[in-house]
């Protein structure tokens, strides 16, 4: 099978880089070019790029001249993931797509826009009918898939199996890790023996994303979930893997032992290379799931829970730890993940 | 004025050294003996603990011989501060009060007794009263006096100025430094570049003890306060200083400026060597509280709070940030208050 | 081919862990049975392992029973991998050799017996020839193969290929990994934001070992190498991977690009399992190698080099900074290495 | 008396927030003026510094216009503590010194100037006499005064008082605070679980500036010392507190208890506010000095030496562990103090 040709777009960041060592050994598709801004573009990739992940950067790739954004019309490309730094993200994208190619992107710009599904393959596959829309409505020959945000997506894909017991309201207090920030997002005199309980426009996200995501595709449009949402976002001195403390209040009477079996059955049609086998990873230990030892399952595209328990809060509540790893599940690993399932699809 | 004189009962732990660092400069108390385990009992202090503040130990304390739990009758003490391992608090605390001797305890043995106060002097001095029934109940010479849990203390000094509003249900998601679990709590192998969700007996203390610290002394025993806690606790690589996000659903309509200014005027009427001028201090940056900058404020006895904002949960809910040091005002530092308020009330 | 049956002794601990994850997927050994103290014996793994390793504990190893230390003598094993506590490892390896087994240690206690081989197989393999001396001598029908401390062997590897120029003084600073000091050696109140400049008997270790490993066969002894070692070891905040500032004065003129040369150029002809490719890394960048992005070079097995500058100390002295993963290529990884070592060579 | 008016150049970094923190409480000086870039002037220094210190931004200077660089000329200042960029501080030292100020300067760019004084008041004051060629040759009212780069200052301190046993060469191995890159200097994503063997320019600085301090001022220049330095520098998730391993080597034989009596009998002369009773601390545990447990040791003003034990490599060498607290001790205090030192001998 000839593979699929694919551009990285901020190819030189902190996600960026995750595409990269993500989709070099992909089994379906082939990094065929990589995109930063002006500076970085007509350089070789292993010159420009500060690379920091613990395997050693792709030798193709590092030999590879980085384009300048200004050079996407002529791109012998099929696919372009996007890690844009959100200012040039909305314009880049779109002329993307109106240059024909599908874009999957990780950044935030696009997520709610009526006619952008804004996707996790494991909970709302069927939110990319919204391509046909898109494509008619604005006249592309291409057209753009959004993942969420990172946090987001871990909590998510938690309460997926929990909307059969009709959830009334989520609260959520996360511990996310720096790489979440991107490679100098968050300098190590701000976060050594330090927490930093602010992350900003993060709390927004959380609050809105999952609604679009866990609602209902009605025609041309998707109607919210209607539940409510409010979070607590905070910095902690963790390099990878978002860890979040959840109460779910639910209309019906749920046990924890109900929540931890519907954790438990909630599996993945998908058989794609980054489709975990497990999407939910149920720990029974009273002191996980934890960063530095869960954030890896499956390849860091499972996420784990555990520590399930009733909530003395009002109501039916029930609390559990929901963790992922940010920059594979949250972030690059997600996109992929998607493009994954346009292929299922036949969208690309 | 002659000073008090006071005794540490488990002088060589973490809570312990806490105790002698604060006491040994206190113009209200000096340290006359310090006890230890029978390991450590006959040896110089100096020999036995193995300090780990960065204040130098103080010489006097230094040179002192370490008695055991079992010199206690003749101990020359007017007042025993005990920071013991909870399995031998029992029964020591008790032959203490018993032998005539007033204690002021932080371990969480005898928080919860109908006849035992459980005490913060800027929230339920009141709640002192106890004394006089669990002397005569007891038939006690002495009395044990208890500080609540560090996690507690900082959340119930928070929410004192907001029972105003009628509070209905709490949710708390605490961020707790290592130094909680002791010296030897947490090793760094289970710590570094992770998050452990999970502290024993925590989440109970929590979601029980500011009930009967906001309830009413009603004669000879305290009305718990009717409202719901839900916490959940995770341990954090931050040395010092518990950092919660906390929610409170109130059953009136109260904005977010309401709960800033109810923090604000929040003043202490307890002008001792340890009571802090502001109880409570409010941070106005978006960032603000952090362990490492606030955890010190006005010498560790105030606790901070930030981030003051509405929630999108159900009713009337604002959510915030406090942050305390746990050693200090959450151990320590409150124990020590505790006996200074009890010197001010005539107690001691 | 029959898979050669291994015991672990010791097998909860840290080094223990690493034995029983890295021995569960070799093609040559599998783990037959797993020893460790009195208080775990009689238990399955997975109970009485605290395991913290970002892979999960393999299956088959969860669900054996521990077998007590005196339960030696009836083991269907054919080699015993110790990572026994120093206390007991002196008689329980003895004990092992004695009835027959193999034991391939990474325990201190036996490493500088004149008869028993301290060995890294890339640098003196020819010292196995003292398993014939000691077994004749001891009346034993197995016997006993030692790793040097992890310290030692990054060190030693490095200083193998630059034996050519004649070594006359070496000094070497340590920036240790806490994984070093075993699960609970080092508390996280003792090392978050903090350097312990002191690791008991790790530097003796240093001064020794090296001049013994580098050291000639003659006849039934091994004559050691002649030149100098001063190290100074310490305690920093990583996980895993030790990392070492190095300086090493020749007896001839030596440049930095003769010693890069010389790490370049040196090659392992063993082409075993647990065998890394390259045995040392060369990193051309300015700031590597680094623990978090070097330790896990070649599956942990090979060590890194980088910074090969000449110094301004007196003489012919280059200086660079070595690195290796210390509970893999510095421990577990190394008694491994040696047992395929001992297979290729007919010992097993 | 009238208290000496100061300005900070560069006063919203992290070495300008600790002159702007130790200023402000000093007896002898008032901040008068803080400097910073075009992009802050003009504005409140509460709203342009990011405050990163434990203790609070004083009220006075949180206050202040922040003044452009271009605004020297009519400041009403009797001397400037300068923390200026590199870049910068060459031409602004310059035209400070020019305009008539004395300037203390923290920043590199002229220590090596033949006329330029590099001093720390315990060990080389009487180096100061080179201002008044400095003034005559360049034609200044006013001049500048350098201490040395904070790993430097630490190192030269301990090297004083071991002049007396005619010091051959020195090897010294560094593991640095992240402060001393300045606020944003070091990404947590570079350094959480991690070292970094490299700091810019570090080594360079180390082998050269102590020669220049030890050196004897013969008329008008300095003749340097004539040892050897070799430094390994490296950074290490610490936040404040430099600790270096060292070896020196003697032409004389010494012992360790010689070395420890020299640095116990090491005082200094000067009683200025900010001059320590002891500059050099001794500890005596075997585990010590530690930066989290040490830095602080009077104010952060003296260093603290442990270790002291005789060394296995060639001739008679000792090896010590020593300490100081970079941004105090190695930064923005050394430059107070020499700026008190200058009072003192009627410079100022």
């Amino acid at each position: 099978m000839r593979k699929i040709k694919a551009g990285v777009l901020g190819a030189t960041g902190s996600v960026g880089q995750r595409f990269v060592q993500l989709l070099s050994s992909h089994p379906w598709f082939e990094i065929a070019a990589v995109f930063a801004s002006e500076r970085s573009a007509g350089r070789e990739y292993s010159e420009v790029a500060k690379w920091f992940l613990p395997t050693e950067m792709p030798g193709e790739v590092a030999e590879m001249t980085v384009k300048s954004l200004r050079e996407l019309d002529d791109a012998d490309v099929d696919i372009m993931f996007s890690a844009l730094p959100r200012a040039v993200a909305a314009d880049v994208e779109k002329r993307c797509a109106e240059l024909g190619y599908a874009v999957s992107s990780n950044v935030a710009v696009h997520r709610l826009e009526e006619d952008v599904p804004l996707v996790i393959p494991e909970v709302n596959a069927s939110h990319l009918a919204l391509i046909g829309h898109q494509k008619k409505r604005r006249g592309w020959d291409g057209f753009i898939v959004t993942n969420p945000n990172c946090s987001t997506i871990i909590l998510t894909i938690s309460l997926k199996p929990l909307m059969e017991f009709r959830i009334e309201e989520v609260h959520v207090a996360t511990m996310q890790a720096v790489s979440g920030a991107g490679y100098a997002g968050v300098t190590s005199m701000a976060i050594l023996d330090n927490i930093i309980p602010f992350i900003a426009k993060e709390e927004e996200k959380m609050e809105r994303e999952p609604l679009k995501i866990l609602g209902t595709l009605e025609g041309d449009r998707i109607v919210d979930a209607s539940f409510k949402i409010s979070a607590s976002c905070h910095r902690v001195p963790v390099i990878d893997g978002h860890t979040e403390a959840v109460w779910v209040r639910f209309a019906e009477t749920v046990t924890a032992e109900d929540v931890k079996s519907a954790f438990e059955s909630f599996k993945s049609e998908l058989k794609t290379p980054f489709s975990p086998k497990n999407p939910i990873i149920v720990r029974e230990e009273e002191d996980r799931p934890q960063p530095r030892l869960d954030r890896d399952a499956e390849k860091g595209m499972s996420i784990s829970v555990g520590r399930i328990r009733e909530s003395k809060g009002e109501g039916s509540e029930i609390k559990y730890i929901v963790l992922g790893h940010n920059t594979i599940r949250g972030a690059a690993g997600a996109s992929i993940l998607n493009a994954e399932l346009l292929v299922e699809l036949g969208y690309l």
